[in-house]
């Protein structure tokens, strides 16, 4: 057993935290540009500060934080609603993090469970960014604990409402990014293709406070596994290209790692546009996209080679 | 066609730009150690700021910012002249770059055109660093432009004067960094060899903002194709042994990339001193340098090896 | 010959410095978070600077400043002894490091000899980290030296004591980090393994200013040799899973790179407790570690696998 909570440390409507705060640094942001080469965070500063920092590097770093105190003993982790980046964060900012538990079901099993957690990044008293996530737990012995038997699975929003979705960072002003239409039904495939290397997959998971150690054992045979944030943000750059004027991620309303990535995979995005929401003057306020990566091949939702599928509001300058 | 610039676009005497300011930071500094090894920006700071830029560093920044505005659709990067370092740049300035359209020549396949843009990068409302290059771009359609019938080259000097070079940085107090002294003619071999890896030349080409997806592609047959400027960094870097007293590149008077380079190659550098530039006292003030790489084996310029040939002027601490 | 001092160059009594001071900034601190993972460093700070930097961080830049004063013409790295960091360094604050020699002693071959040295990192006038070392190094002629008959060899203490430790970062509270117990004679084995890439081990030997071609020379045949101090921060990282409650290596009471280690090599690491210094309420204020590490299998002393071993002082929040 890893240091850290197992299935029976867990109680309903229980706070957990205790990771000390981490100030979000400019060598964070130039190791994730690096890393990623997503261009949504080069929104023009008014000052000589660097900025916002990207909604992603803000929700792995905040994700870190919770390791210790949720998932230290997970066995996997099930997925994700209701995450909501409630105002951009800048360098500087020192985030802290913690987690509630709202939901619990013991599996028939007796060696795990589920937990949902609701986790919140703070800044000082603000809350910066929340989500739900729901993760399948170890347990420490195997006797039922009977007052698991009923058990009690939180209430999710199926999508977030545009209308709450938080303050949007300050609208980039890069020529040729302007605002193009979307509706509903539109497929957009992104050219970029991203081979997985050993070294940088390593190097973005160790920044992210993430060891557990599955991401970093490779034998001849078996490479690595790949953390799914990583999946998430090398497609999500990818997804740059179709999004131009994107101002950054605001919400998931959905999201799951379907299946595992390897050092080596060749990473394919691909955009579906959901919904778009519109002011009253029918300029658009975000856009509502599906995010498939495919591994080694295009993604098909009906096939195999979905690795993650990623439901979330995407807002883009007007 | 990607985002981004025409042929038929660019006007004479046109300004282009619209990047949105970046500020350098202490990350980024770190990043370009971890790359390259170069010590030369280890000039001494009498204060506890991290002190100047490298002058490379500066260049790959500003240089992804008038991708935008200029080569999106490129088909070649061309050539490079007149670029002088005007004055050193420091940590948490924020810098900004345009194009002045200064050349534009409609090749006879009607497909593209060669269009020659001076570009300058600003910190507020110093010109900070400022060059000429010219690229190949496509047209959007293929009926010849008549206003183009009469091409417009520029002029451009053979090689800056060394009365033009810009403030050199502090002097780096490096114990044995004493300079040496240099003769027309000479030739420096120097030791270092660089094994082009792919995580590291891709982090490098994503920190640059460079996105074309020539860098990022690969198939188990044929591997990245490596980006231009990283050759020049590293050589430069390799480079250094011959000139421990060097404060950094002050112009560029010509350079080409005159093959391609692709992970997994190594290089060799090799420097030929072409003129000496000296003080009243004697004192050398400036050397001019010819900055010969080759793929895999020593550059001969009479070869096939020589992958970039960089004609520059070179400042040493007295 | 390398630029840099050879054997006849060093002195009794001596003091040896001239490299400019380099600030540690947050840059640095992102680096050597994705290079090791190493969560040590996450001590909670109370304001929003990002706190002090990792121990072996601020070792590996500050040796990069003595290589061209002691090591540049260095056979062999021999030991370590009397390494104490005397108080933590906070991002923003500059070091510099001078060297004084305090032994010499030629060797019989007369092509080289050894030279201790002890070197002092400041902060201004605070000395905050200091060591002594013995290299091997070579000299410029072959002629015997005839003022080395008479060796000087320093008395160096077996083991620094445990009262002479600096001051200790801010404790962490990271949740489940608790204090276990320790107590001579326990092994722990700790499960990270680490697969050296060469795109990692360079990029970390490049920004700690180690340019010794040979980490950076390969062939089809022969992959690079990884820098001492790559294997000796990646076996730290890796000990972390045995000491939740560390706040950072205190002391090197002796330290030998025993064999090489190549690009390509598995890391295995192991801890051996050899004391454990108490308070007077029986409190742990420091443990006694023989760090461990073999190649391509569990380190065994008796046997070959050894390329690291280490005899520290570990301090442990109470």
């Amino acid at each position: 057993v890893t240091p850290g909570p197992c299935f029976e440390d867990f109680d309903l409507g229980q706070v957990r935290g205790g990771h000390p705060p981490r100030v979000l640094t400019s060598g964070d942001v130039a190791l994730y540009l690096a890393f990623t080469g997503d261009r949504t965070w080069m929104v023009g500063p008014d000052t000589h500060q660097p900025g916002p920092v990207h909604p992603l590097l803000l929700f792995h770093l905040a994700f870190g934080q919770t390791v210790p105190h949720v998932s230290a003993n997970a066995r996997a982790n099930l997925g994700y609603a209701e995450m909501i980046w409630h105002r951009p964060v800048e360098v500087g900012e020192a985030i802290s993090t913690d987690s509630t538990v709202i939901g619990l079901k013991e599996n028939r099993s007796g060696k795990d469970g589920i937990v949902w957690v609701r986790s919140r990044v703070r800044v000082g008293d603000d809350v910066v960014l929340s989500w739900v996530r729901w993760v399948m737990v170890r347990k420490q012995g195997t006797a039922r604990t009977p007052w698991f038997k009923d058990p009690v699975r939180p209430d999710l929003a199926a999508a977030v409402s545009p209308t709450a979705l938080g303050t949007p960072p300050r609208a980039p002003s890069l020529e040729g990014a302007r605002q193009r239409d979307y509706a509903p039904g539109d497929t957009i495939d992104h050219p970029a293709r991203t081979v997985v290397t050993t070294a940088e997959h390593r190097m973005f998971t160790r920044h992210a406070l993430n060891n557990a150690q599955v991401h970093f054992d490779e034998t001849p045979d078996r490479p690595s596994l790949v953390y799914g944030g990583y999946v998430w943000s090398m497609a999500y750059a990818a997804a740059y290209s179709g999004f131009p004027a994107r101002t950054g991620i605001a919400a998931v309303n959905s999201g799951q790692h379907a299946r595992p990535v390897f050092a080596g995979d060749t990473l394919y995005a691909q955009t579906r546009i959901l919904a778009v929401d519109r002011l009253d003057d029918g300029a658009i306020r975000a856009v509502r996209c599906r995010l498939l990566v495919g591994r080694n091949q295009a993604p098909d939702p009906q096939g195999e080679s979905v690795v993650l599928d990623l439901d979330f509001w995407e807002r883009v300058a007007t």
